[in-house]
């Protein structure tokens, strides 16, 4: 049964359940499985490889069902030419994360997308007001991958009396099952954006030991770091670090990043190494909080709709109890 | 309208919101006004003041209403003698937080009381159930004052399937308001503990000026620090630490920590005074990350009257899109 909300016309869409743009793992086939399963599916553009973002979107252009393209803002601002292949794709929307959407916007409306943005704090709520954002994500610490330090329960009530009804709001981090998505109903939010679900889906495009690991983690298993970042060499601005399960690696480094630092060279030769054989007692598993809520590699469609079901008891069990409100 | 869960019955009241056992801010006046209310109040019996405790108790022994009194545990472990006068007022329920609760179990149980045991952690979730909590407290990292780093979205769930149905759980952390008290409903809690928001009623043992702070806070002007503990000389044991506003002092202090240590008599001994003199640039307010959603200085029976009203809405809000299911 759909559970509607302001999303549902907007984004053409049954169900209010939004798949995180993850880099490359959230490609063609995990975007058109979510989407077919009445939920929404965003392409990872993440860094924005050229040749990976043309092949995606080549064969998203034939999709029938809506779907978005996402990129790393401040990562984009180096290579804008490929929000345009995004667009020949005709998405139904471009979800931009993690920096000033404004320089992008233009474009995006121009050519009848809608523009998400994901944000972290107020201030960058703000900014993507102004840039016209058509929904807001608001993102709390919880979430696996970039981020920053405001918990999902405290920014998520802050974005929503911030929009005040002009935009719908999107809750995410740490949300991976049908409680998750009605609770963040009962905050005010319009609908769901999960990454870590998703990953250990049959359709992501990563490692089944990855999805494995994230499927045997127990909650309180990741940890929100500059590891993750210093680990390949590549540091985010401020305020932004990234969460991942908890491994050898995080264990090895974590209270000795100035020594790190000064080994980077060879630190983040050896991870490139470790990530080229698939060892992830080194490589990141990037996954939220909410890694403890999963426990089987599982269809994408499977995921909606166990996630729908669940809910929807969440919100049935408590209309039983206020039955004398009716 | 009361909102009915597994607390109703066991706990004797109408509404399932629980008054957090604030250090001497939770005194008598702000109890009783909890649980007239329908709610539940819980004296503060924090470190363990004796005769702060004798006074007040002396008093609860003659309310007609249900009420609880709560212990850091670690720092009951030090006075056990207090359990006894604290049990001579035939409270509903001891609550105990911030240790191991199994010493002080017997006489408790034996005294005709409920325990209520609050827990950041699994491990302490399993030693509470050993002890034969009754309800447990899942507590997230934005609560204000002490508390760990788990987020109230990843641990109230984790507890809840740890508890399995076998005692009700109630949420804690960064709940200000119905919005809040809807959304751990759905997370499988039965109702939800709340500090802040109370700190900020009239009937709060409390500087004013400390209560118009929290009101003038914005949601992330909060942190959790050592800078708190540090600064009254009395650092507690891992994994422990406390959230406050942001204010002077937190902003001299953080990342200077160790510089602080070393100064730590003439630290103590100005932050002692700023304390006496109500000085809040500098003595902590403490508050969780839910100041955001708090606005003014209300009694608290109208505060438990508004969350009452405001969740009542949202789960209202939601039975209405979800009509199709009926």
């Amino acid at each position: 049964m759909p559970i509607e909300t302001p999303l549902s016309a907007l984004l053409g869409i049954r169900q209010p359940i939004l798949l995180a743009p993850m880099d490359f793992v959230s490609g063609v086939r995990l975007v058109t499985a979510v989407s077919d399963a009445g939920g929404f599916g965003i392409l990872g553009g993440g860094y924005g490889d050229r040749s990976w973002l043309e092949q995606e979107t080549a064969k998203l252009r034939q999709s029938a069902v809506p779907f978005g393209i996402g990129f790393i803002t401040w990562s984009l601002a180096k290579q804008p030419e490929l929000l345009d292949i995004a667009l020949d794709a005709r998405p139904r929307a471009i979800m931009l994360s993690f920096g000033d959407p404004r320089p992008f916007s233009p474009r995006i409306k121009q050519a009848g997308a809608l523009l998400i943005c994901q944000v972290q704090e107020e201030e960058m709520a703000w900014q993507a007001l102004e840039a016209g954002a058509d929904i807001l994500v608001a993102q709390g610490t919880e979430a696996g991958g970039h981020g920053a330090s405001r918990t999902t329960l405290d920014i998520v009530p802050a974005i929503v009396d911030l929009a005040a009804g002009r935009v719908p709001v999107v809750a995410a981090g740490g949300i991976a099952d049908g409680r998750g998505l009605a609770a963040m109903l009962m905050l005010g939010a319009s609908g769901v954006l999960m990454g870590t679900r998703f990953y250990a889906s049959q359709e992501a495009d990563i490692a089944e030991e990855a999805k494995r690991r994230v499927c045997a983690a127990r909650s309180g298993e990741t940890v929100r770091s500059i590891i993750f970042d210093l680990s390949r060499n590549n540091v985010w601005p401020a305020p932004f670090n990234g969460r991942c399960l908890v491994n050898d690696q995080m264990r090895r480094w974590i209270g000795r990043e100035v020594e790190m630092m000064q080994n980077l060279k060879q630190v983040a030769a050896e991870y490139a190494e470790a990530r080229m054989r698939g060892d992830f007692d080194i490589a990141a598993v990037i996954a939220g909080s909410a890694v403890g809520l999963i426990h089987d590699i599982a269809p994408a469609a499977e995921i909606v709709g166990r996630i729908v079901a669940e809910a929807e008891q969440s919100l049935q069990g408590r209309r039983n109890s206020l039955s004398s409100l009716s």
